[in-house]
């Protein structure tokens, strides 16, 4: 393919027409082509260079040299199914294994994070005989028609709460029921999830599995509470289900110090089933799940065969392969350690200069700024994250987006060879354009916090106008 | 990666002990291991060629160097997601527009077959706001808890049937309900879908999609008699449902003279949504929803994003491109008609010579030979089946496999490069084959038609007694 065969306006209408509108494009309103990507860099079609800070599947870096290799020697050399026998998916098999507590030595490969919940669900279903599915509140898991139903981000929109999925609430303790404050919120936040299994056992129902992201990310990249997963797993282990960790945003070194998210929660600590996904593959499709040998021995006694097409394939194996390869090669998890803690430590520097960061959390390169219109009440700054990020991709060329319930958490989950100068560069830029829309909004800033429209105050500023015009306009454009 | 890292018993020991064993291989009790592909054959560890009938996912041949050609060059400059612009995913949808009827202009892009139905599934609902579904006795439409659940295939072995699923007869006119000698199968299995919604009209339920492969392929290999899409589709738009056309197994011109197996139905004939997937990306995890504007637009009405990770990634859609390529270039949909027909022709004539084949039928290079015991009962020849099947492997090195819910049918599906000496070859093996078989077991064999076991008589016969002795062997392995 050549790098780019249409003029940007002939590809925005071809995209309006031919693809399902549901699809959306980043920067709707003025979305951006991109044509090329090395590294942590994109390029767009007229060569301008945009700093990509979101790309998480892009692990290893864009395009990385290594896995294009890897990737192509092996689809000139072989890619059947995995219904025969192959050397690459049991090497990977192994080496993901040696990544993982010794009790999680049972894979099973698909093409993505969402084909690997849906059989997360149907293990744990399987397993415990139970029905019933414990999810966070605000959590996304997939796609697909089982997890839409485990996905509050999603179900609240759609075909709504099935009765057999229950909804704990969200650790989250910069604004959730417990915080900082708390003596132990790992406790508190597991007791729910406690309470929550003695209802359903009131109902007479059954729990087959606790469900959760080790970072839930599109909750607003919280980072749990200590204690919180381990007490989670006794009190579901008693009620004789599975904890199913969901690491398909986390995994593959992204925290640094951990391979694993569910790491964070302490050594001792196993889930029994564990889903990957985006990193894995470097972009290539590729996802997983692994088990316990008594979880995949349950599913492999119903008798029926579970066939996936692509997954386990030589070549999405062999990619595989090379991403861990490189993983280790550019030491990336060191990197991650490193230059996170920089981002971190840069950012909540800023937080002490800017009243609308409300709190800077993070771990590795996994790291999210959440804005709020006052600190105190912690009113979420939905329209400035958005002007943030417009902001951003305008005049700096730097990709981030937003998550949280609110869309007010700046979110950071570059490829993980993203630098000290990408760190330094994307605070400096953060800080320029929160120090021109605080004198935009000084503190004079009116909320509705029902629907989060913001009414500009009447007193006078020292910007330009023209600034000034374009933060209206953003947020009338946004109501 | 090297051709072959472990010595074979090696990787079958790590395949045993790493894999869910709910992943079955092939030759489960020999499996083979193949290091290495070229067109539509294999070779294993020990350079051992074997000849591949039932590849369909790697259409235009195993390791094709145009498609590696264009994978690796795309890996090397971009594979970011579609939320992006970017020329490929609006090319390769207009070229696939181009091969579909103009009422189906609106593409999702996804990652296997699977992905693809449990998104049409989605769109039907939310375009009808009904829940219900008619399916095809013994369908299978993927490996997701949505799809068991409207796979009889595997729901009958698994959770059951739900009470929105609906089951109508499979249209097959060799040994279903209305057979060859019927005046219009087409009309008579039809109204069997008309009556069904009817009942369901009548439990105060709704349909809201007819979901079929175009030619059920689990379920034997079936052709459908004509009129009996048009027919169903008229029923099942009067009840304010959508007709589905599973292409996953057909599409891409495996069927010859048509690029979609649904246009056997007749010109005018036009499904709602089509899905597509296994040869689309020859290897590469790619598949496909098409649907009208008018669906597409019921779903984006709803106002949630769909946001599928690795689908219609840029890499995805230069592998789908070439594959497209390659079928025109190579002339393979004339290929598939030419040695189809061939094939088709030398099976008919080898069905005169041996009385177990009860049936030879097929379109292009989608082909079943049905085995039956007695020709005048259709009492299934399952266990024959299975030894044509191992005989072709160990002694022809031939790779075939069975079908249908005795799983006596012998199913070809190709790579689309099968050439006419390919052709050949198998129908003189299986030739030899049956001739032995059936010397061992002359019209005398008795036959329990509920379980299948076979007894053989103690009459003598004249072939070699290692050649009977294996037979013993093989049967009573397979009992």
């Amino acid at each position: 393919m050549a790098q780019e065969e249409l003029r940007k306006e002939e590809t925005l209408a071809m995209r309006n027409r031919l693809i399902g509108q549901s699809c959306k494009l980043f920067y709707s309103e003025d979305p951006v082509k991109i044509v090329r990507a090395r590294g942590q860099y994109l390029f767009d079609e007229n060569g301008k260079r945009y700093l990509d800070c979101i790309s998480n599947v892009q692990h290893v870096g864009h395009c990385h040299p290594a896995i294009t290799k890897a990737a192509a020697a092996q689809m000139d050399v072989l890619n059947t199914n995995s219904r025969f026998l192959h050397d690459n998916i049991v090497l990977y098999a192994d080496r993901l294994a040696a990544t993982l507590p010794q009790k999680l030595c049972v894979f099973y490969f698909v093409n993505s994070g969402s084909e690997a919940n849906d059989l997360a669900l149907r293990l744990a279903r399987q397993y415990t005989q139970h029905e019933d599915v414990v999810v966070l509140d605000h959590a996304y898991h997939g796609h697909l028609m089982s997890l839409i139903d485990i996905s509050p981000y999603k179900f609240r929109k759609l075909a709504g709460q099935k009765e057999w999925v229950h909804v704990a609430p969200l650790p989250d303790t910069y604004r959730g029921i417990y915080r900082e404050d708390h003596p132990n919120p790992g406790q508190a936040y597991a007791d729910t999830v406690k309470d929550l299994i003695e209802d359903v056992h009131k109902k007479g129902r059954k729990i087959s599995a606790f469900f959760a992201e080790s970072l839930p990310s599109v909750g607003g990249q919280i980072i749990l509470p200590q204690g919180y997963f381990p007490k989670v797993a006794e009190y579901v282990h008693s009620a004789g289900g599975v904890f199913v960790a969901d690491e398909v945003q986390t995994g593959f070194g992204r925290v640094g110090h951990h391979f694993w998210a569910f790491q964070l929660q302490g050594d001792d600590f196993c889930p029994d089933i564990v889903t990957m996904g985006k990193p894995m593959g470097n972009g290539h499709p590729l996802a997983c799940v692994a088990t316990t040998a008594e979880i995949a021995g349950a599913f492999t006694a119903n008798g029926v065969e579970y066939f996936n097409t692509f997954g386990g394939t030589p070549v999405s194996c062999a990619v595989g392969l090379a991403v861990l390869d490189v993983i280790v090669e550019e030491d990336l998890r060191g990197n991650a350690v490193r230059v996170g803690a920089h981002l971190k430590d840069l950012l909540t520097k800023l937080k002490a200069r800017h009243e609308i960061i409300g709190d800077v959390r993070g771990v590795g390169l996994f790291l999210g700024i959440e804005l709020v219109i006052d600190r105190e009440k912690k009113t979420p700054a939905t329209e400035a994250a958005a002007h943030v990020v417009k902001r951003l991709k305008e005049e700096d060329q730097i990709c981030v987006s937003t998550d949280g319930p609110w869309e007010n958490v700046l979110k950071f989950k570059p490829p993980m060879c993203f630098g000290m100068e990408n760190a330094e560069l994307v605070v400096q830029c953060i800080d320029r354009i929160l120090t021109v829309t605080s004198l935009m909004t000084p503190h004079r800033l009116e909320v509705n916090t029902t629907s989060h429209n913001i009414s500009l105050p009447p007193g006078k500023c020292s910007l330009p106008e023209d600034d000034i015009l374009k933060f209206h306009t953003f947020i009338i454009q946004n109501k």
